[in-house]
């Protein structure tokens, strides 16, 4: 069965008619995945932790937002070493698109770090980052998470902030090491 | 043979005198233990990663410093999932003291945040903060890290600013997610 999620409407009609359907998306996005409710009427989104991404998709993925380009090998150890992984999928029964993606690292118990957030600009204004970042949120809380942080670039912060996330509590300033 | 780490200046003449000393050393604080250089003429003191901490010692540290208290049990998973933890010992040869903390989380090649820091406040002002952060950074360094972070409280962001951490690089502002 695929769980929903999210706050928006969406026209569930396709979904809900054959039960050939769920068993496929079960097969596509593994037992665990959930529908993203998002404003399209045109699209039909899923959230995956166990769909395999493929790496130079993701990479398009994150420089069409802006990230720099990365080594695949290191981005490749990074996901694997990484506490969750969420893939954002445009479904489509044979070409299914990540439109989206974030992943956190952590100790798993106390603290998390959020990294990579993305969300296609073709697919942007959709709701889908919203709801990325609540099924990130929901399933740091599965695991006990008590704080998690994240780096906004100055053009979502806002959005952040409205998302209930806090700016710099009690005067708190985050400090920043390159190697290079 | 233990390695020296630290720019300040310290006297070593206890040390260099008897390789039993060294042995001794090794012993109590791993293989891959260091000194830590410091301006204090009365103690020695040693960074080990290997040395197994007191959880209770390690909570009177960090609670010394003014973080809030944490269940035993979740700091143990925590300190597990941890990328890398650092303490700083006060050295004696049969009551060695955990007078610094620092530990981070990571996915091991791109990215590592650093959480819990900590000089006991008996011990400050010795240049032990400084050179704690050192090791750190070179450790991680090591690991082939491109981008440390940390979340500086106000009394702190000048000391981070000193040793040439940047603030909120580009803009780029810190947002908190609390589980409560």
């Amino acid at each position: 069965m695929i769980k929903k999620f999210g706050s928006g409407k969406v026209n569930l009609a396709i979904w809900a008619k054959n039960s050939f359907v769920n068993d496929d998306l079960n097969q596509m996005y593994g037992s665990d995945a959930m529908e993203c409710i998002s404003s399209s009427d045109q699209f039909h989104f899923m959230f995956s932790q166990a769909r395999a991404l493929d790496l130079i998709e993701l990479e398009q993925l994150l420089q069409s937002v802006g990230w720099s380009r990365r080594p695949i090998r290191r981005v490749k150890k990074a996901l694997d070493n990484s506490l969750l992984k969420v893939g954002l999928w445009q479904h489509d029964p044979k070409f299914p698109r990540l439109v989206g993606f974030a992943r956190c690292t952590g100790d798993g118990v106390l603290q998390a770090t959020v990294w990579d957030v993305a969300i296609h600009p073709v697919y942007q204004g959709l709701g889908l980052g919203k709801e990325l970042m609540h099924y990130v949120i929901k399933s740091l809380k599965k695991l006990g998470i008590e704080r998690v942080v994240l780096f906004a670039d100055p053009g979502v912060v806002a959005f952040y902030k409205s998302q209930g996330w806090q700016l710099e509590p009690k005067g708190s300033r985050c400090a920043f090491w390159y190697s290079n």
